[in-house]
């Protein structure tokens, strides 16, 4: 199973980043949920710093973006995910 | 040289992605700009939405997503550019 992050608006993308970078050094892989524009946008910003977090370990990120429909509190959502694997 | 597609806030992700689509059957890579919060959710999902217009095409599209500074009206600003390949 993948480890999924997810990120909220108010997320600090260097924070996102370091856990993200983490999880990538240890599973390889990792997935990034966001819900909204201000989430999606943190979610962006940490992949890029991520990408600089894991080059020196010889990893060449790469992000596939995604649709997904989550269940918050009952109610249906489209978030967006973000799945992240070396190239 | 990559074409480089402007996205913003009010730009609508299945336009995008038909746009991008083309540009990418065409040249096999591109480059998708955005600038604030309401832009890069948009063209997340413009880029979401290209991968399933594309991957009848044999093409699986993979995202870079990277910080850029560029002048806009001789103001400095910070955009996200996503580099977007063929896997």
């Amino acid at each position: 199973m993948v480890q999924v992050l997810r990120v909220s608006a108010n997320s600090r993308p260097k924070a996102v980043a370091g856990a993200l970078a983490a999880v990538l050094r240890e599973d390889g892989a990792a997935e990034v949920q966001a819900i909204g524009a201000g989430a999606v946008n943190q979610a962006v910003k940490a992949i890029a710093i991520t990408r600089g977090y894991v080059a020196p370990n010889g990893i060449d990120l790469v992000v596939i973006p995604a649709f997904a429909d989550i269940e918050i509190d009952g109610q249906q959502r489209t978030a967006i995910k973000f799945i992240i694997e070396p190239r």
